[in-house]
């Protein structure tokens, strides 16, 4: 990259790469007057651009009279062309923390390109300044070196996989932004044509069904990185228009999406210096509910559920007892390194069971010095109490913490008391782990809508020793579908899908469409899938997060370049803006 | 990568990659069955996929009968997985035309992984169908191998442009789609936010503020294959949502964007085999407008403007010497190979005269036999007839076709007739022909307006001999402007931008607005001037329509995977949806 970085621009040299080996270069660098002060009768000012920052020493016997009266005076954040000569740096001016910190440039010629106001914050990395600031001026923020690097990061990833998936015969074909809708799990934006007056676009939620037609229309190997949108409320994590690096296979079946999938990951990684082993695990779906309460397990550190309600199924403690004879589960967690804590403050916890749909939160607490504490110990058999504290693996300085429910509320809270406590006892997560959960069941059973809902979604391919039970016993259905989970977090998800129409046709009647329904809203995709549809299947990754990840930040909102920010009042990364009178006029809003 | 093709699914070789080579080879083929036929109680089916095309043959005495009496039911574009082994074709069977044309598969398993309704179509190239039936079927258009290779060609063209960009230090930066509203030249599409009643996105016309402001932001080098909307009318070379590939570099000036973009271009067009001469020609705009009457010069064939105001300034013909002496022009061309043509054909032309603005079009035409025939030859002196003749390099079989009016008229005549008669003479086109028109004007008067308007856009920078006359003589200001055109189409067209509030403020002022509209609309972008912006330029090449040339298609819905049609039921390419009660609900129409 390096010999381009120079062509066909005002400079010869990035502030980011001179060394000791260019000294007596003669170079013409351009970039932003970070830090400037006099010292000795000199001027010194680090110039920075995207590469890094030179010190440039500006010496009144080295420029003409104009030049150093330009460099008494610069601003904070000027632009400037300076030409110079590299020159070594006396050995105790040398910066060792700094890459160019063996040389500086000694100027002949200073030339402010453009002046700055006082810019709102300073340009620093890990500034304090509060995000609706650093929305509003973005082209600062983004002027800050870690801003850079966040997004130095994304295109190193995006092109990473590109490559990869490239290199594997797989064709990047765009698809309609300007869609009609099709029945996905959120909210639709809708987009009003001028030409035709009370019609509408939709935008596409995800690109699932024109893949599934370019596998349908023989493209074999499809991807795309790709712009979706879910017309919804923001979130740290969410953003109403996303990107997922969209993925899909004709002719594939099991694993196949898998194998491809784990390659570009490690090609990607690689790409952006992270070690992770490979092949990845593959957990079962139920296996990762079981251990971690949740399908998007973070594996970096233990503190696994454990189910013990064989042990306390007759205890006098009659909340778990009575759970565990009705079909219910108790289930518990080891907080080692809670032990101590105070009464209020376990207590307090039953907050985070009561979020997540218990009832009370039982807990036994065994202290540094020895002794127990809790409310329930008294309920337990000397036998009962001697064998959870065998399966929780019970010593000084741990807390157990209980939840006796149904399986799914069980799960839930225990699961978020997990990583509330991982959190709370700074439990360390050091670098990322990947896995896959596998076949998720192919239906669950919507309470509220009284019926089924598919798992994934609608067009995944129910496992071949299930399709015979999709209308007769629903939630006995396995899939073919994959999640890939990094660090608790669900980075990508994907399925093989149902390539058969009758298979089609069961599954939407399943979900509870009429016949009739189906041919209106799916009629398209059951037509394309008798005329001659291979296997196909594929994969989604969600590319905010994975950088998101990968570059250790907090927010999604670090690693795009133009977030959607409710506050914010600059019209790049604000809130949307009210719609004028022409605009309405020309939309034939008046003629719905 | 022919490496990876038969990784991660079924097949373990493609129909398009075995040869005398493979021979013996026992292999996996999964595809479409294309031609099916029996002969000699042997049964021959050309199994297709993307990669090409495989002759397989099924013998009853290597398949079990199961197997046999499949293949002996095949239907059109049934869905086959065929295990065999590859044998020599006998001599008298080789077909020299197939790419696999030396061998064949012989099959030991058939299996039919999915089966066919009678497609409404064949799936072979240059066939005869309506668009309309092509696009409600488009999985089965896409299926044709010519389609294919134009999204393959788009593919290649635009991983190509990647990698370009990605050697020489640029980032690929995604920007919002869901924007606010900014003043372009078409209407935007706006999106109703369900969250925020009454408010509305605006779909980007191009990303043209945001990369500005990366640029701001120090990123440098941006680029980003980007989709951009204009809700217009459908044409054959306009989409609703195309695709730039869009640029924008920092620290430029004068032709570094045009020399990078050479470079581009250049590895883009060897990627996809086109020859071309590099550095490419840059042509005046006015020279353009001289040469050609547009500023997208088809330059593969001759039959310029000529100017001849001069030779008949005085001449006895009014209607020339009338506008020459009023401040037009006259102007013609030679159009040869039409100066037989008869009195009627030739006059018909007068119509796309009239088209373009003309009030009238003489002609004077030279038959191939040495006569001479117009209306208007007898007005004119024998030193004026001669003069004429030497400019317009008259032969035998030659017509000469004139445009008299204001310059921009005349132009516009001329180009308009100039290339209609390239068209009907069948003049050579062969081939792709690239260069540069720059320095357009800064401003055009808008006659309908009545005011000033940036003749590319208002953030394009003022020749720097230029900038004190932006608001005493705007049509005086050249400007750092370029388009790239290819084959008398503009592919690209960008500028050097204004980095200076002055300047900015300025061009606005005259392009009508006042103080406060400019604050108004363009003060986020005024402040980022005002803060350290640098010098930066760059430019947006139409994805589209440069595959549609270099893949020779007629339409950009050849090189579209989805296009929008008004007419296609499918809606996967349709025109959009009526909208639902729930949608209209969910975004607050009502509340307008």
């Amino acid at each position: 990259m390096t010999d381009f970085m120079n062509e066909y621009c005002m400079h010869t040299a990035t502030c980011g790469e001179l060394r000791r080996g260019d000294v007596g270069r003669e170079v013409v660098l351009t970039g932003w007057a970070w830090h400037n002060r006099d010292h000795g009768g000199l001027i010194f000012i680090d110039l920075r651009d995207r590469a890094g920052y030179t010190q440039v020493v500006v010496d009144p016997d080295c420029v003409s009279a104009d030049d150093f009266a330009k460099a008494e005076h610069l601003g904070r954040e000027y632009v400037l062309k300076i030409a110079g000569t590299v020159r070594e740096r006396g050995a105790e001016a040398v910066n060792p923390n700094m890459a160019t910190g063996e040389i500086e440039v000694l100027a002949k010629s200073v030339e402010v390109l453009n002046t700055s106001v006082t810019p709102p914050f300073s340009i620093e990395d890990g500034i304090e300044t509060d995000e609706t600031t650093r929305m509003k001026w973005r082209y600062l923020d983004i002027r800050r070196p870690e801003m850079y690097q966040a997004l130095h990061l994304r295109h190193t990833v995006a092109q990473a996989m590109r490559g990869a998936l490239n290199e594997r015969g797989f064709l990047e074909v765009e698809t309609p932004i300007l869609a009609n809708s099709t029945p996905e799990g959120a909210r639709d934006y809708i987009v009003p044509s001028r030409p035709n007056p009370g019609r509408f676009y939709a935008l596409p939620q995800s690109p699932q069904q024109f893949k599934q037609m370019l596998m349908v229309g023989g493209i074999e190997r499809y991807y795309q990185i790709a712009r979706c949108f879910r017309d919804e409320d923001l979130r740290a994590d969410r953003q109403p228009e996303f990107t997922q690096v969209d993925i899909e296979m004709g002719f594939v079946q099991g694993e196949d999406v898998m194998n491809l999938m784990e390659d570009v990951m490690a090609e990607t990684l690689a790409a952006v210096g992270v070690e992770h082993a490979f092949p990845l695990q593959r957990m079962q779906y139920r296996e990762s509910m079981d251990r971690f309460g949740n399908d998007r397990p973070d594996t970096r550190f233990g503190m696994e559920l454990v189910d013990i309600t064989d042990i306390v199924k007759d205890t006098g403690f009659k909340v778990f007892s009575s759970v565990a004879q009705s079909g219910g589960v108790v289930k518990a967690i080891n907080a080692k390194g809670a032990g101590d804590w105070s009464r209020g403050d376990v207590e307090k916890l039953a907050d985070i069971a009561a979020e997540n749909g218990a009832k009370g939160m039982a807990w036994i607490a065994f202290t540094s010095d020895g002794k127990e504490k809790s409310p329930i110990i008294k309920f337990f058999s000397d036998e009962e109490f001697a064998a959870l504290k065998e399966a929780m693996d019970v010593e000084p300085g741990d807390l157990l913490l209980f939840a006796a429910d149904t399986y799914e509320v069980a799960s839930a809270v225990l699961s978020a008391l997990r990583l509330h406590m991982a959190d709370a006892l700074n439990v360390p997560r050091e670098g990322h782990q990947l896995l896959w959960v596998v076949n998720f069941p192919m239906f669950r059973y919507d309470e509220d809508e009284k019926k089924y809902a598919a798992e994934h979604h609608p067009f995944t391919h129910v496992l071949d020793e299930d399709v015979d039970k999709i209308e007769s016993d629903p939630l006995a259905c396995g899939s073919y579908s994959y999640d890939l989970v990094m660090d608790g977090f669900e980075v990508g998800g994907g399925t093989i899908r149902i390539h058969n129409a009758d298979e089609q046709r069961a599954v939407l009647r399943t979900c509870g469409l009429t016949d009739e329904e189906i041919d209106e809203k799916f009629g398209h995709l059951i037509h394309a899938l008798e005329l001659g549809a291979p296997p196909h299947g594929g994969i989604a990754l969600g590319l905010d997060r994975l950088v998101m990840l990968l570059g250790g930040k907090a927010s999604i909102r670090d690693v795009i370049a133009f977030p959607k920010t409710s506050s914010a009042s600059d019209p790049m990364t604000g809130a949307p803006s009210a719609v004028t009178g022409r605009q309405l006029k020309e939309v034939n809003l008046r003629t719905l």
